[in-house]
């Protein structure tokens, strides 16, 4: 039977789980997608994603790509994995890609979102999908702070800690930190201090812990315990120690990955390492 | 020592959680809260609740009342109960009330909000606080149906299953169905075909099962399975039979408490058996 390549899109919460990459031990995404295909196809196949979240990051569209030989329709093939997948991991969409696509390689841009809300208490609805903060951050610093990271840099100073990756230059579309608009069965939703922003990046590539590195810095200046223009001076530092702490996973979402290919409306990095 | 009496605005997470009565088995919100208070009294403290919620059902802001002898702060008893609270059950709010103030026998009128999320595919991030259908539902169908459940009715029809209850009249003052708007953090979610509606009815009184046997019958209208008609006619019939199912409990919120007293914000019914 002839092989054909597939571009799968799948959401996932990803409490509780080891991130996307399949680990030594622990419940991956690529491993829950490669055991299910498996099942299918009577072989391992392996699945390679745009971003390699790490543990308890969400992705509300993550895009994979996989070869399969078994003669289904993708709309069957999506149903059939959904069957085999924890409710947790959901394939939205399945689609035929050229042949030697690949949703890693292939990724021309990524978005990510980071969500922060803030109260005196910590809502149970907000727990698994936002950091908490008791203190309330001043957003217009936050946002001017994260306008400064658009462009081309060296993002040394936000990679992980203990990283020895050599190339540290990437280039950023877009970032920004915005209010979150009030969500309808929210609304009535106690404490009535709750407030919720987003911290929106869009990029060619990431390394490792980015973003949170990112987010943890923005915090510090929304606080007021940095000011706004210690933002180019951490990045121009090149050095981790400088940045703010790595924000908690449960914040961050992979929204969005974008391709340049004809006919693939997502897309991402060629990066060697992820957020 | 004299004895005050406090007034709780609670939040939870009802999944897996036993609902809002104490058990002979399982964690509910009125056993974590009374022993949360027995550490501090060194006593059983009876807590009454507005609303007894059932196994699985949120709530924003429910209403409890309770008397303790302990000389402390609103603030820091707030805080203290959080300590020793699961995460899932926050108390956002504590409140002085009058010496004689009963959460239940004192509320005047409850608002709950049913939220249905329909989609090809079930995101993670509904599965908790949303009953998926596959099937779009005729929103302005169940609107018109849900309208004539305003006034004063017999809803008998809708109590639960083998409910041996008498007084069976009850007054709704508000039963709509809304569509939710788009949440920010969501907005870029798959499916594309993803909608969310709710129903949000405002009495002062439920019987138990009540909102939920009628979620389930206006989903039976909104899916052309019964005309609108139908619903006056379930109504009319007094017969458990006629409703349609039972609505899941993870897409029931009780959102809003109102009492009459001055000085209290919220509120409740008096009825003998709820939601």
């Amino acid at each position: 039977m002839s092989e054909r390549t597939i571009r799968l899109t799948v959401a996932y919460d990803g409490t509780g789980l080891v991130g996307w990459q399949r680990q030594s031990s622990g419940t991956s995404v690529q491993g829950l997608l490669e055991d299910s295909l498996a099942r299918l196809e009577g072989h391992h196949v392996p699945v390679v994603g745009a971003g390699r979240t790490d543990a308890g990051v969400h992705a509300l569209a993550q895009v994979a790509s996989a070869r399969i030989a078994r003669a289904i329709t993708p709309e069957n093939l999506r149903r059939a994995l959904n069957a085999f997948l924890p409710a947790a991991v959901r394939v939205i969409e399945i689609d035929e890609a050229a042949a030697d696509f690949d949703a890693r390689r292939d990724a021309t841009a990524k978005t990510y979102r980071y969500r922060i809300v803030s109260g005196h208490t910590a809502l149970p609805f907000d727990l698994r999908y936002a950091w908490h903060l008791r203190g309330h951050v001043d957003v217009g610093a936050m946002s001017s702070a994260a306008r400064l990271l658009e462009g081309e840099h060296d993002f040394a100073a936000f990679r992980a800690t203990g990283s020895d990756i050599v190339g540290t230059v990437r280039t950023i579309r877009r970032s920004v930190v915005v209010s979150e608009r009030e969500r309808g069965w929210f609304s009535e939703a106690h404490p009535p201090d709750r407030r919720a922003v987003a911290y929106e990046v869009t990029g060619s590539g990431f390394l490792r812990h980015m973003v949170r590195n990112i987010v943890g810095t923005l915090v510090e200046i929304g606080l007021g315990r940095l000011p706004v223009g210690a933002m180019p001076e951490v990045l121009a530092s090149r050095c981790r120690g400088r940045a703010g702490p790595t924000a908690p996973a449960e914040g961050l979402f992979l929204v969005h990955v974008e391709y340049a290919r004809t006919g693939v409306t997502f897309r991402h990095e060629p990066g060697a390492e992820d957020a």
